[in-house]
C-alpha cells in the first residue's frame, strides 16, 4: 500500500530530505518485530530527529487519518510493532540522546530511541543502573520498554518497567506534547497519566523521552542451581529462598525437557550429577561491593544450602564457586529460548498465575495436553518467583507444520481457559499486540475492555495510533 | 441540604434499615477530613456492607444525578474527602474484612475499609508487611491510601502505595463492577486501569477491595541523627548515605526551628551537644533478623560514621545504642507536626523537588520570604531522600489570624511559582482535593489537565463521583 499522495507532498515539503523512507527493504525491516506471523506492509517510514518533528508529523497524519505505528527495537513477541496495513512507521532510531546522569538524584533523562543496554553502560560508571534487564536488551529501546511495561529476569527484585520511570515526554495523536512528571519521586497532583501511557503499547501516544529512576548496582551476588522432583517442590523451595539470609535477586525455573534441548544444542554437560524433573536457578544478593563482602555472602549461604538439602527441599544442587561458573549456570536458563527454536518448532505462550496456584495449574495443564494433544512436548520455564510461566509447545516431528499451527490455535483457547479458571493472565510480560488480541477476554472482563476503549477514544478520537493493537475500536 | 426525596425513598425500600444515616452528628463527622477549612454539609451517609450494596447505591445516585463522596479514614490534608454540598457520603467503614494472608505469594486481599495499621498487624505474624506507613496509619484506610497514593516515611525504601497494590475491585459511577488484576505480579494485558484508579482521589470509581503485595518485615535496623550547618550539607550527607554499606530505609530532615518547638512542646532535652541549623535522621537496614545480625550491622556502620565525621559531612551526631533510643530519635521527627500546631498556628504545604534542586530552592525560598513576608518563621522538614519538603509557615504572634490566612493565599502563589521554576510538584503526597485545586496549573500543563478531564468524562459522564475534587468539569 502506498502513502497518501497529499500527505507525502506535505511531508516532503515540511521535513528534511532524509525524513521519510519508502525503500522496500526498510519497509520490510521496520514493518515487523520478532514475530514472523504477519507480512510487513507499511507505506513509509519516518525518522524524526526531535520531538518537534514527531509532533508535526502526527498533526499531518491525524488530519489525513493516516495510521501511525511507533517503532523502537522491534523485539516484541506480540506483533505490537507490526505495520501490516499501509501505516506510517514512526521510528525513534534517531532519537537516542542520553543526558548526563544525575548522581545525587539517581535519575537520567534519555530519548525514547536509546537502547536499553546503552542506558546500562551510560549509568554503570556512576555505580548506578536502570534495572530493566532481559535477553533482548542489546536491541530493545527505552521507548519500547515503556510502551510494553517490559519485565525480565530481575522483576522479583526490582519490579516491572513502570516502577522505574519518573517522567515522560509524550506526543498525543493530535500532535499535542505532554511533559509528565519530570525527575520527581513524589507528585500526587491528579491522575497519573504517566502510568496510563506505560504499557499502552503505543495506542495512546508516542513516548519520545523519559526520566528514568536509577538504583545502585547490586553488590556481591551468588548463583545456585537446584534439582527438584516436581512443581510443588519448586514452590516449597521458593518459600525457603524468600525467607533466606539474603536478598533474592532471581528465582527462575525450567524443566528437564528444556535442559535436554539446551545441552544438546549447545553441546554442554549436565550441570548436576543426576537428571531431575525440574531445576531452579537462584541468584541472591548480599550487602556491599568489596571482595570480602562476596566471601561473607558465601559464608552466609552455606548453612542455608545445607538446610535445603537436609530438609529435602532439593535432591541435588550446586553453588557457583566463581563468576564464570555463575555465568555458566545462567546460560542454561538464558539459552532455552534459542535452543528450543534450534532443535524444533516451538509455539510460545507467556502466562502468569498467582504463585500458590502454579502447582495445580501445571498438573491440570499436563492433563489437558495428555488428553487433547497427546504426544505434544511441553517445555516449561520462567520467572516462577513472579508467577510467570513461559509455556512452549513443541511441534511433534511427525506432524505437518500447518496442521500444528491450526491446532495450536485451539490449544491456546484450552490453555487460556485454564489460565482464566486459575485467575491468571494470558500475557505476563509480552503484551497483547495483534497476536493476543483475540484472547483478551480471557484476562479482561467486558466492563474493563469497555473502559479501555473509552480511554482510547478520549485520547485518540480518530484512532490513528497503532490501530488494531490490544483491541479493535 | 437534604437528600432528594425520591432517592431517599428508593434507598429506604431497597436497603437494610441501618444503611442510611441523616443524624446531624454523623453528617458532620463523615462530611469532613483532617482539614478544617470547609464546613461539612452532606445530605446523608451510606454504610454499605458489601460491593453489591455499593453498586446498587451508585446506580440510584447516577440515575438521580446525586453526587457521591467516598469516605475512608478521612485523615486527608487536601479536603479530598470533604462533603460540603449536599452529597451522599459513601463510608466504607463496614467493609473491613481481611482475607487470610497468602504466605507463599506474599499477598493479602482486604476490603477497602480495612485500617492501614490493622493490615500491618494482620500480616506481621507471617513475617510480612504492607510497607505503606505513616503517622495516621491508626485511622487511615486501605481504600484511602489507594485513592490518594499515600506516601510516608519509608518511600525511599519501598516506594509509594501504587507499588504495593496488585489487584483492585472498583465500582464505577454506573454501578458497574470491575475486578482488575487479582493476585498477579505481572499482567501485561492492555491498559493498566489499576494504576489509573490509584491516586485518582475517588473521582473515577469507588475502590471496594484490593489485593495487596506484601514484603518481608525488615531485619536489623539502626537509627542515627546528624547535625549539619546547611542544606548543601544535608545533600552531601545524602550521597554518602546512599552509597553506604547498608540499605537506606529512611533519610529525613528537619530544621533547628522545628526541633526547638518539639523540645519545648514535649519537654525534651536536645539530642546533640550543640545546636545545628539542620538535622538528618538516617535509618539503615542490614540483613537478617537474629540478634547477631543487629550487632553485625552496628559494626558495619561504625567505620561509616567515623568517615562521615572525619570528612566533615556532619558537625555532630549520635548513633542509637538500643531500640528505645532509636524510638526517641524518631519521636523528634514524628512529633514535629503536632508540636507546630501546639506551639503556634502553622500553614502547611507539601512540595517535592528534584533532589539536586533542593539546595537552590531552599535558598530562594528564604529570599522570597525575607523580602515579601518578613518576620514569618518557616519550619522545614520532610522526606528529603524523596525530594519531599513539608514547608510550614508559622503565623507571627502579632499578626491577626484572618490577615495571616489572607496573606498565606498570596504566599502560596509565590511558593508554587518557585516550585514550578524548579520543576517541582505542588503536592508531593497530600493530593489535590479541594484545597490545592486552584493551584493545579503550577504542576500540570493545560494539555495534561485536558487529558485528565477527558478521562474523567469517559469514566463518569454525569460527574457524580467526588465532584469538584482535583478539577472542575
Amino acid at each position: 500500500m502506498s502513502l497518501d499522495p497529499a500527505l507525502r507532498q506535505r511531508i516532503l515539503s515540511d521535513f528534511p530530505a532524509d525524513f521519510l523512507s519508502e525503500e522496500p527493504s526498510e519497509l520490510t525491516e521496520y514493518g515487523r518485530d520478532w514475530t514472523r506471523v504477519l507480512a510487513p506492509a507499511p507505506s513509509a517510514i519516518a525518522f524524526p530527529r526531535n520531538v518537534d518533528e514527531v509532533s508535526r508529523l502526527l498533526v499531518l497524519c491525524n488530519e489525513s487519518r493516516v495510521s501511525v505505528v511507533p517503532s523502537g527495537g522491534r523485539t516484541g513477541l506480540a506483533a505490537g510493532a507490526v505495520a501490516a496495513n499501509g501505516e506510517v512507521v514512526l521510528s525513534l532510531s534517531r532519537m537516542r540522546k542520553m543526558d548526563e546522569v544525575d548522581r545525587l538524584g539517581a535519575t537520567v533523562r534519555v530519548e525514547a530511541g536509546a537502547i536499553t543496554e546503552a542506558v546500562h553502560e551510560h549509568c554503570a560508571p556512576h555505580g548506578l543502573t536502570w534495572p530493566v534487564d532481559f535477553a533482548s536488551k542489546g536491541s530493545s529501546t527505552v521507548g519500547g520498554n515503556i510502551a510494553t511495561n517490559a519485565g525480565g529476569v530481575k522483576v522479583i527484585r526490582y519490579g516491572l518497567t513502570r516502577q522505574w520511570v519518573l517522567g515522560l515526554e509524550v506526543v498525543l495523536a493530535s500532535g499535542e506534547r505532554l511533559e509528565i512528571g519530570g525527575a520527581l519521586e513524589k507528585n500526587n497532583t491528579g491522575l497519573d497519566l504517566r502510568q496510563l501511557f506505560i504499557g499502552s503499547e503505543g495506542t495512546l501516544g508516542i513516548v519520545t523521552a523519559a526520566t528514568l529512576k536509577l538504583t545502585r548496582l547490586p553488590g556481591a551476588t551468588q548463583v545456585m542451581l537446584f534439582g527438584v522432583p516436581d512443581v510443588a517442590s519448586v514452590l516449597r523451595l521458593f518459600r525457603e529462598a524468600r525467607t533466606g539470609p539474603f536478598t533474592l535477586a532471581a528465582y527462575e525455573f525450567f524443566s528437564q525437557k528444556c535442559l535436554d534441548r539446551v545441552l544438546s544444542h549447545r553441546k554442554l554437560r549436565a550441570p548436576l550429577g543426576q537428571a531431575c524433573e525440574y531445576y531452579v536457578l537462584v541468584e541472591v544478593e548480599g550487602e556491599g561491593h568489596a571482595e570480602s563482602d562476596g566471601a561473607r555472602l558465601f559464608e552466609r549461604i552455606e548453612p542455608w544450602v545445607s538446610h535445603v538439602f537436609e530438609s529435602g527441599f532439593a535432591v541435588d544442587g550446586t553453588l557457583a564457586q566463581h563468576g564464570s561458573q555463575a555465568r555458566e549456570l545462567w546460560a542454561l536458563r538464558e539459552g532455552i529460548s534459542e535452543s528450543l527454536s534450534a532443535t524444533g518448532l516451538p509455539h510460545k505462550n507467556d502466562v502468569a498465575l498467582p504463585i500458590a496456584g502454579l502447582d495445580p495449574f501445571c498438573a491440570e495443564l499436563d492433563d489437558v495436553f495428555e488428553q487433547r494433544y497427546p504426544g505434544w512436548e511441553i517445555c516449561l520455564f520462567g520467572h516462577v518467583g513472579d508467577g510467570n510461566l513461559h509455556i512452549n509447545v513443541m511441534k511433534p516431528e511427525t506432524m505437518d507444520r500447518a496442521a500444528f499451527f491450526t491446532s495450536t490455535k485451539e490449544a491456546d483457547r484450552d490453555l487460556f481457559a485454564l489460565v482464566q479458571r486459575h485467575q491468571g493472565s494470558i500475557s505476563a510480560e509480552h503484551g497483547i499486540g495483534l497476536l493476543k488480541k483475540p484472547f483478551l477476554s480471557y484476562s479482561r472482563s467486558p466492563a474493563e475492555i469497555a473502559v479501555m476503549r473509552s480511554v482510547k477514544h478520549a485520547l485518540d478520537p480518530n484512532g490513528i495510533l497503532n490501530p488494531g493493537k490490544i483491541l479493535d475500536l
